[in-house]
């Protein structure tokens, strides 16, 4: 199993090393077995390279059978003529990434730290399935004058169809139920996206369907986030209503998702960002990454007994008291790792 | 001063009701001298005249000096050739009403029941000024065929210079800070937001002006909260935002919006929908209802002592424990407005 590594910028080779760490001590004792390549992508990539997504690094990814990508941005290329997140919209769409998963799960054990009340945060347990290679994002036309400038949100069935039928899938695994988020009052993309989803849904009797303008899904992912199994959306959508999703878990520095294409490998990363304000102090949170990687073992090498047991040992070593500032311990980046590996030993 | 009276749908009318016998008792002690003419409009318009925003509706709302809205739109409409919201779209681009001004302040006397945690929400008090009348809402070209669709989010350089004036002239009348909300990594149209939004702020030397990502924003409303003052945005993400923004109120039953035009005028109405689950309960609050009709006292009539002798008996009707089942009390829509009535008396 080939694994291309992308560290990424500022915070993202601090937990990539840290995760790395405790893949290679699980392996040992589990016998999985793996290679890793890492490749320049990022902020990274374009001082090294002049562009975000060098040839080298997507031709790497191509081959591999699984991509775990750290974080990647930062000010420091804001006004560079090439962007860090073209990089990222740019391997999206070579390899066909059309279906980015993310789970919103309060942890038990974390639930205090959700800025949610208590007896609303508790039990959520939801997924966005996010459509992340079409809309707004690629759609064409697109232009940027001095007085005016457009963006198109375009999408064919096709791309609907895959996306929604992959949102239903999860549902089957899940408690079978499937909102449909989209803003059907207004555009026409959505009546698209209601239409179609009425056509597949018939395909999965055992499914509860239902929508929800992106608006009201807004107010309810704080309101009443236990309500939600499977919310299935468009690009733009799944942008703001995953990251506004994640808050509510109060542990954003844990989230791993996994963006899944046709076929091809998958890739893993955090949701979070870089963290620029606290890159070299050696204390961001290895989870989001340790979490990627098990989603990864899980969901690209049916990996069960490896994720198995990095998981318990993250969870032990919470449980006894072990973790970074962010939610609320004093342990180091460092220090939580090793922690994680004795466990695992 | 002719106030336009549009009661719209469901609970519409009904708390369009318990607003203007509260204005009436108001108005008859401070002599607030108005008019209402009362127009058909939304679902109930389409029931009537086949049309959401009939010529007689928009001719009269044109010539008033305010307009009044309670709710329009449901179930009912969802299959008719024309739906309650497009008469909504209409009169917002008709009139020209491309401020839309929501304020988000948490009540001390209802913290408690906001979604968040009482530390977060506490001191809450910014506002959304959204852009109304353009970006993906109204620009062209838009299909809906059964193999594609498009939508088009198009601004000129005139449609963002005004709202974001607007905003920094808000700003400079509370906190002088103004955060611009756009999506400048991936979109063209929020780039243009951002250079122009760069070219303004000079003009407002006492503002400060920053920058967020709307996934960022999304997450910011719900976990610091407090950390805003004038947020600017366009039409889409003013949508959605706004309605996540009143969640963490906790009494999204209270909340009113001003919709402000180039010149002629405002239109006011609260934040929420025409609950037909609850319409023909008596139980609507009330609130919403009767802070719209404040807003417009102040700010197109600057009637602020008819405003103020409402606000006070609203308050003191609050404190005294009366007030409906959202806000967890027992007073029925009448009974809080009777209350309310007697107080201003
Ligand atoms: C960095 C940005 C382009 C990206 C997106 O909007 O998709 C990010 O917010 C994400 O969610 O992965
Ligand atoms: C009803 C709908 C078209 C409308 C909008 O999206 O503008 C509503 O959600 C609002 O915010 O006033």
């Amino acid at each position: 199993r080939q694994i291309a590594i992308l560290p990424g910028d500022y915070i993202g080779p601090e937990i990539m090393g840290a995760g790395l760490k405790i893949l290679a001590a699980a392996a040992k004792i589990t016998g999985f077995d793996y290679e890793t390549t890492t490749y320049p992508f990022g902020g990274s990539a374009i001082d090294a390279t002049g562009e975000p997504l060098p040839a080298s690094t997507l031709a790497g990814a191509q081959a591999a059978d699984a991509i775990l990508l750290a974080a990647i941005g930062g000010p420091k290329w804001d006004n560079a003529p090439q962007r860090p997140e073209q990089g990222l919209l740019a391997i999206r769409k070579a390899l066909h990434l059309f279906a980015n998963i993310r789970p919103t799960q309060v942890n038990p054990a974390l639930v205090e730290r959700s800025p949610l009340k208590t007896e609303i945060a508790r039990d959520t347990d939801f997924v966005i399935v996010r459509e992340l290679t079409s809309g707004i994002y690629f759609g064409e036309p697109r232009f940027l004058h001095d007085d005016e400038a457009l963006d198109t949100m375009r999408y064919q069935r096709s791309e609907i169809e895959r996306i929604i039928k992959a949102g239903f899938e999860l549902a089957m695994q899940r408690r079978k139920h499937v909102t449909i988020v989209d803003k059907a009052n207004v555009l026409a993309t959505s009546k698209l996206w209601r239409k179609i989803a009425n056509e597949i849904a018939p395909q999965y009797p055992a499914v509860t369907m239902d929508f929800e303008y992106v608006d009201a899904a807004a107010m309810k992912i704080v309101t009443h986030p236990t309500s939600f199994d499977v919310i299935v959306t468009e690009n733009l959508f799944g942008d703001i209503l995953s990251d506004e999703a994640a808050t509510v878990t109060g542990s954003l520095g844990t989230i791993p998702s996994e963006s899944r294409g046709v076929s091809g490998p998958s890739l893993y990363e955090p949701i979070h960002g870089s963290a620029p304000d606290i890159a070299g102090k050696g204390i961001a949170d290895p989870l989001s990454m340790i979490h990627s990687i098990t989603l990864m073992l899980r969901n690209s090498f049916q990996e069960t007994a490896t994720a198995d047991l990095i998981e318990q040992a993250a969870t032990a070593t919470l449980h006894a008291g072990i973790m970074t500032p962010d939610l609320g311990g004093t342990a180091t980046t460092d220090s939580m790792t090793d922690a994680i590996i004795t466990e695992i030993q």
